[in-house]
């Protein structure tokens, strides 16, 4: 027996999405023939909106519903300084810190030899030409910490540098919380490397 | 700051899945931007579908697109057995077994006085209907093994035998391939009971 067509179509949607398998699929979709009719309706809405309506800040390659970003419309930040991130999540993530006043870059993505992602492909152009504004005294990159985000930072720092202006990376170091017992011997050394007088 | 509207909007739906929280909606939110157009506007059809083109079965209350399901129509199964599930998924998970042949009855729901579940509230009227039908020659009960699993057992086997129509229920015992050290007491129990002569 096959389950009816439009079950079977929406367990194999549910399957598209990352780390859910056949079962998980199949327990949505049933759950999904049980849920209120609005809030489904809203699903299949904000489904279609978000391929739709969303775009790239046409600064910073942030995403946004308008042309430029909630971030880079706001005249109160500080135009000083552009940390700039892989990713729109990473955006997200710094601001839940609630510390950093300045500007954002998203490449939207890092380079990466192995799968074939070079300068051409990441928003790395239009970064260079917001160096050309006067205001612009640093830049503090906050790609991952794996190889390709130390690479793309190495890359991006060379680049940057000879345009006179400052060039950061978040520092290395022990978790918050975290246990010296638990930490990998990289981390380790960047902490050691990186100590602070106190 | 906050995401923009249609991301927002779409991490909230996500959200209503069950065991989906508000990390797992992020990513999964932030992975539908990427996603390949035509398979997002697929989901969102399916949503709908499943909401819009699916119904009980008339005869034994299976969901299904058409008026009755694939099983009430098909001509070549055993009309003389009912077997009775809470679920749908109940019936998927029978037929997985390719053994059972006759037809089947989804109560969907069980008696559950917890929960202020009676049987006027269960698909049990249509079930005394379908015995009237002097093809029907046994009933097997195969609601789950749970406390109000067996209560709804009892109570339909009460409710249909006066009809002088066989009523059977599942064997309790070892799952295959399980350990005699991590079965529970009463499964043990029930499994010593139901010994058969080998």
């Amino acid at each position: 027996m096959h389950y009816p067509t439009p079950i079977a179509k929406l367990i194999e949607s549910y399957m598209k999405l990352p780390g859910i398998g056949a079962k998980t699929a199949t327990r949505l979709a049933f759950y999904t023939i049980n849920m209120k009719e609005e809030d489904v309706t809203e699903f299949a809405k904000s489904l279609i909106s978000v391929k739709r309506d969303l775009h790239y800040c046409s600064i910073c390659g942030n995403i946004t519903d308008e042309a430029t970003c909630d971030i880079c419309r706001d005249p109160h930040r500080d135009k000083s300084t552009i940390l700039v991130v892989e990713e729109t999540k990473d955006v997200m993530s710094m601001e839940k810190m609630r510390e950093y006043k300045g500007l954002y870059h998203v490449l939207n993505g890092v380079l990466s030899p192995m799968d074939g992602t070079g300068p051409d492909d990441l928003n790395i152009a239009s970064l260079i030409k917001r160096l050309h504004d006067d205001e612009v005294k640093e830049i503090i990159i906050a790609t991952n910490a794996t190889t390709d985000g130390e690479a793309t930072a190495m890359y991006l720092s060379r680049l940057i540098k000879p345009a006179g202006i400052k060039v950061t990376r978040l520092a290395h170091g022990l978790s918050v919380g975290s246990d010296i017992e638990y930490a990998d011997e990289v981390t380790l050394l960047k902490a050691v490397e990186g100590r602070t007088e106190i």
